[in-house]
Formats: structure tokens, sequence, C-alpha cells
């Protein structure tokens, strides 16, 4: 079967969504040259959506809260696509499809785009594909980007690294607000959603984040929102932040430094994978071997055997 | 001030306990030059300790189970480390020197060894240091080193990819074995340990841990052992299985092979490290930035970029 990848990348970029579809397909299979190919041609017409994170355990209500913030974005004449990573293993399929079938009211809007990715193997951490199905989104031209995760530990930080804006989603009577002090929490929202805000404990929830942030006193103050998104209280309230926080980025240079930084860090990591790979075929694709053997009968320390393989790298 | 490293890794192979506290700070402070010579003193004389790693959400009982286990080993007159590590905010310094303190029960026993380490800035992960400390205690010749850390995510899985034997403990009544099978624990636990066992739900918990093994029949049986630590019920037939896993592991060989993987993963982590160094200053430290400049104004796309950047290390 041959590939159009310029046919299909075109179809793309004028709004056609099932070669958006196949396109997302191809990104997720990560076959190397078909992947390096499509984000050739898409990474020119990228940069323009506003990519929005937003984590929470399972149970805070993140699926509700995000299908009533694409109702509302909706209003406001936005395209927007959905992108759900499920960092757990095969076991959450179920949870992944019920909260799929949530997001089916949208399912005849074409202005709304809903992908669901596994993480597939990429323990505790977002997809791998994850960053080239964003720029796929961004460049089939979605105004806002959702990219909807579970926070489980380091997949919270790596949407943290790829989003624009992340929003941290907890409930009230959870014991989420000391949970996510732990993860570190503080250091990758941009703003926290206390949802099911009709509950006991809300008051409570908010008063423990915000005491968290007081033991924190270097970092930029977080807004803490309330909502109860099965109602579509607050809804409005929170889109409008996530706005005003884009807008307060753009203005004072921190979005082009945090791209910049996005860029960096993916650039980087790919140019570590060429590396890798060119580790692995060193002399033959036996020297790595060897040096293993050699580290495995304490003749070398890893410090000395990592040396030698930056030196055959180099030639 | 100068350092006399050979002196002091001498001293710490010798036994001298306060060497090996020296020794683990500079491995914590992480100073390059003075890592990479106390490694290549000590690598040598590792090899023979059995690494334990041991992981749980907090509340499970972990250091509680810790001591015991302590407790046991001693009596069977083995020479034990822990290694304690907190994979999270500054904001848990307090629930570690909590758990420390019941640790003290084993302060004046020559016998044991207890370090803690904060995670600073590795969100979610084992501090960095981790391996590296892991290769002083088991070269100051400890039968049993314990790697003990909270279950969030990645440190999980950064647990299992350190030790010979991972135990993954939860309690009765947290849902924690689903949240266990989320986090892809199945992948990783070699023993589950039900600890509260006297507790309500503790047989669900159980068939819980057992129901989730059928739905995954590829991967060996992980058996499931019940304690409670408080009461010290259990503890001697956990040791005896954390025995013979090791045992076991020796035997058909996958202790050469779970050892050389480790070896072969630091070994092109540290080679990784020196290439993203050389990275950063190609080209006199302009190359990197140049690059990025060209990927933000869409003339280079990051796979591109990536490409010159492995180039240029080639010379």
């Amino acid at each position: 079967m041959s590939v159009d990848v310029a046919g299909l990348t075109g179809r793309l970029l004028d709004g056609d969504r099932r070669a958006l579809a196949r396109v997302l397909s191809w990104l997720e299979d990560g076959a190397e040259p078909l992947v390096r190919d499509v984000v050739a041609r898409l990474h020119r017409a990228s940069g323009h959506a506003h990519l929005v994170g937003m984590t929470g355990s399972p149970g805070v209500g993140k699926s509700t809260l995000s299908s009533q913030l694409v109702t509302e974005w909706r209003a406001r004449g936005r395209q927007v696509a959905v992108l759900a990573v499920d960092p757990s293993s095969p076991f959450s399929g179920g949870a992944l499809l019920g909260d799929r079938v949530r997001m089916q009211e949208h399912a005849l809007d074409p202005g709304v785009y809903v992908r669901s990715m596994a993480s597939r193997g990429h323990l505790g951490g977002l997809a791998w594909a994850t960053p080239q199905a964003l720029l796929a989104l961004d460049a089939a031209g979605f105004d806002v980007v959702l990219l909807e995760t579970v926070g489980v530990g380091q997949a919270e930080v790596e949407v943290a690294s790829v989003a624009d804006t992340t929003v941290v989603t907890v409930a009230p009577g959870m014991g989420d607000a000391v949970q996510a002090a732990k993860a570190g929490i503080l250091e990758i929202a941009d703003l926290f959603c206390v949802n099911k805000a009709d509950r006991d404990g809300a008051d409570r929830t908010v008063r423990e984040l915000s005491d968290m942030q007081r033991l924190l006193p270097g970092l930029p103050e977080i807004p803490i929102h309330r909502t109860v998104a099965a109602k579509g209280e607050g809804i409005v309230e929170l889109a409008d932040a996530i706005g005003e926080h884009r807008d307060a980025l753009h203005e004072d240079g921190r979005l082009t430094e945090r791209r910049r930084s996005r860029a960096r860090m993916q650039v980087r990591e790919l140019a570590l994978g060429v590396v890798r790979e060119r580790f692995a075929a060193a002399a033959g694709g036996t020297l790595f071997d060897e040096l293993i053997d050699r580290v495995e009968r304490r003749e070398v320390d890893p410090y000395t055997a990592a040396d030698r393989l930056v030196e055959a790298l180099e030639g």
C-alpha cells in the first residue's frame, strides 16, 4: 500500500477531518520515516492553537468539565479539538471509553474533533506521540486544543510541558489537595479548578490549595476556580480564566518563552533518539554489548564505559 | 577544602559508616568529577547486595513494614541498609521525617544503616542519585539494601528498574488495588504485600490483585502476601518470599539478565548525558540556539534541527 503523505497532509491543512484522522493514526503508529515526513510538512502551519492541558485524578469529573468547556468555546465561535490520553495500563480501556461517551453531545458538531490515544507501555507518562498529535491538531486549524489526561505522576508533568495553559482539577473530599501537593503540582498548574464545588468540603479544598501556595511564596499565585460541571456552573468563568491566562502569557512574552523551551526539549529529545540508535549500532552493534560485559565483570566502571561510547560516536 | 576521595572510599570499603555518610552526601550533591571518581572506585566492590525495592501509596504502612523486615533480616544475621527516597515536593519533608522516626528502633544497631534522600526537582521520579547511592551501599558491604519510596507514578517504575526484587505494598479499603492496576504495577511488581491484613476488606484486596493478574495472563504470577506490620504478623513469610525471589532469579539467570539490562540503561543514560552537554556546547554554544530560533520561525522542522545537531556532534 503506497502512502500519499503530501496529498493527505494537504487535505488535513484544508480542514479535511478524515485526512486528520488518518494522519493521527500514522503518528500514533509511530513508523519513523512517515512521522518525520508528516511533521516536516505540518510544522510550518502550526503555532496558532491555544494548547490547554487538563489533568486530575480519576473521579474529579474531568470529562464532564471538558465537555462543558467545549460547549462554552463553541458558543464563542472557536473550533475545538480534544485529545484524551490515558496514561495507564490495558486495564483502563473501559473507563476511557466511558469518558468518550460523554463527549458524544458534540459528535454532530463539525467544529469539534475528539480523539483518544492510549499510552501503550510508556508507563506513567503520556503517549509518546502526544507532541506530534498536538502539532497535527494545531496545524489542522483548531483554535483550542484540549489535552485531557488522568493525573498520575509523570503524565501531569508532561501535560504541563506540552501545554500553554495547564488546568489541574480536584474535587472535595478526595484528599486531592494533599496528593496534588505531593506530586509537585504547584510547579505545573496555571489554574486550579475545584469541581463538584457544591459538595461538602469544597471550602476546605479551596483553603488547602490556597494554604499550600503560601508555603511556597516564590511561585506566582495560581488562581482557584470553583465549578459544578454537571450543572454547568462556573464554566463561563473558567473559560474566561483560561483565555486570560493565554493573553497574559502572550503579552508578557512568556508564551514565546514557553514554546521556545518546548522546542528546545523536543529537538534535544529527537537528537538524543538519533544518538541512542547510533550507540546501539556502534562498531557494528558489538561495542555497546562489549562495554556492558566489561561493566558487569567490574573491569570498567559505568562512567568510563559511557565515555567510550561517546568517543565511538564521534569517530 | 581538599577532598581525599581515595582515603574516604577506602574507609567506606572497610566498613566505616562515617565515611559512607560523607560519600553519600557527595553523591547526593552530584558534583560531576567527584561522583565519577567515587563510582570508579566503588564499582569494583559492588554487586553483592540484594537490592530490594519497596513501594506503595502513602498510608499503607510501608515504613512499619520496612522496620519489621529490617528486624527480621537482622535476626538472620544480615547487614541491612535502608535508602528512603521521597519523590515529592518540598512539602513532604514532615512525613518523611515521621517515617524515619519509626526506624529509630534500629538506631543503635551497627548492622543497620538508614539514609533518606530528597528527590529535589526530579518530579514524580526517584532522586537522580539513587543508582549511585545504591552502588555505594552495596560496595559498603550490606547484604540487603532496601530502597523505600512513596509510589507515585514514575517513582514506582524507577524502583523496579534499580531493584532485584520489587515489593508493592497495598492496604485494604484504599482503592489501592485498582489504582495499582492503573499505574501498570503488574509489570513491575515481583511480590505484592497486602499490609493491615487484619482490616475489613483485606480479602477483597487480595482478590482484586489476583483477578487483575488473570486479566493479563502473559505475565508470571505475582505472589500475594498478607502482613500486619504493626503486630509483626506475616513478616517472616514475607522475608522468606523476598529471599526466595532472589534465589529464583539467581538460579534461572534472570538476576544476571536484570543487572545487565540495568547496566545497559545506566551506561546509555550517562553517555546521553555527555552528549546532551556537547549539544549545548555545539559551535561555541550558538548552534543549538540558532536551530531553535529557526524552528520557532518555522523555517526548519524539529526533526531536521535534531539531525543538524547530531551532525555537529559527529564533526
